[in-house]
């Protein structure tokens, strides 16, 4: 079992925050990554649609006999955790509890704010995690529809992207948090603006790191962490045409994306 | 003949400003409206995967015997009328060469702007359809991905989507353009901040308009046209869950919408 890879997937480029947290962490693991490029966004979609395409990109993975899942993406993690659980018989790993983990843990005033898709923010995963970890914790969360498209254009550092950000995050800061988690896989490109726009006291979690660590942990507790040798280049799958995804995704990894290979889930 | 609906679809609420244009000219037609909001958007997704797409979406129309089919999507327009015409023994209407005739016949400069999703300017068909129609023309086009979220965020009249205007629309004004092609569904709600920074000296052209009479002047030539009567409201179908459609889809049609129904292509 430590053999197997690991399976990633999210709707798009935004899970490689992820895998880069993983592959930073776990240097010995290898990761396949698929993301369902051809069917992205999946932040503005339905529960029931986004749960149907969550276990369409499980099963492709599952086939290719991994030993983990992970959904790198917030917005299937929200709606879709316990459909992966119940249907297939391995670890999965979501990127809502890692974050509400960090948050409550650093957080001094319980004041926590939460921004994400409009998918992640109406299920209200986060909130729902946080409180159950901290029930005293004051949770504002709200849906910042256009942090991801300003990412994918490339703006991280632009006029328009702090201006979008102020208007945005201006309630959180009326409300006092000191602590914010970037509750969707896109925003991590966009800390120095939130940053700035926040101010140096409140605290950026970013779910990726956090969820590396969670992964971490589970493949120690079922021993079967990969014996640390010869590294394996993750191998990465889409929906659509690689060329976008290998421009994009350039970005997010901050270095090239090697071969892509297109699939078919439907 | 007559008796029979136009078919009208696209990516998701976009080609509602088309459907607005056709109840407007047409009032007597049956309109059966498709929005693929489970795939929503195009504009960012491959040549091939929007061709499978609108095949899929035409294959629904077609099999509830609509006289014709009009493609209310830019993306869809540029990369798969051809294909659309081959497969259906139907006509088919794009919103291209609509509204490349309609900058051609307006211009006095020959110098003319086109806007539109990352997937309609790289496929180039509208600088094709100007040129076609007038040799001599100077056509500078460009994708502006942030206006289709910036809309659907509901921010037509906002200082963030007047600073991503300057942004994107600089080089146009730079270059002289007396006629700008506004090639996307979407961009309609625009035309006030669109106009703002490009100056009362540049006409915007809206394709949903200039669709409108392609379609009334083709069914007028077939003697399709459906004998002025009770009007008949559309029908509307969408491939995800409803709400988002009718709640963002009442701000493009100026009006809330009636029931509408969720079916499934795939």
């Amino acid at each position: 079992m430590p053999d197997r890879a690991i399976g990633v997937f999210d709707s798009g480029v935004g899970g490689l925050t992820v895998l880069k947290e993983i592959q930073r962490l776990l240097p010995g693991e290898e990761v396949l990554y698929l993301g369902d490029t051809a069917r992205v966004p999946y932040g503005t979609k339905s529960p029931a649609t986004v749960r149907r395409y969550a276990l369409e990109a499980a099963s492709f993975l599952t086939r290719r006999r991994v030993k983990m899942l992970v959904v790198a993406c917030n917005t299937a993690s929200s709606v879709a955790l316990g459909d992966l659980e119940n249907r297939f018989k391995l670890p999965v790993i979501g990127v809502i509890e890692p974050g509400a983990r960090r948050a409550v843990s650093v957080t001094r005033t319980g004041r926590i704010g939460v921004i994400g898709t409009e998918g992640t923010i109406k299920s209200g995963a986060y909130t729902l995690a946080i409180k159950q970890l901290a029930p005293d914790a004051d949770v504002v969360a709200l849906h910042c529809p256009l942090f991801v498209p300003l990412v994918e254009e490339g703006w991280l550092d632009h006029p328009v992207t702090r201006l979008a950000a102020e208007e945005y995050l201006g309630s959180l800061r009326h409300h006092g948090i000191d602590t914010l988690v970037l509750g969707c896989t896109h925003y991590p490109l966009l800390k120095p603006v939130l940053q700035q726009v926040l101010g140096p006291q409140v605290m950026l979690i970013d779910s990726a790191e956090e969820t590396a660590i969670a992964v971490a942990d589970r493949l120690q507790q079922l021993s079967h962490v990969r014996p640390l040798g010869e590294a394996i280049p993750p191998q990465f799958f889409v929906t659509d045409v690689p060329e976008r995804f290998q421009r994009v995704g350039g970005e997010f990894l901050g270095c090239p994306l090697p071969k892509v290979e297109q699939v078919s889930l439907d």
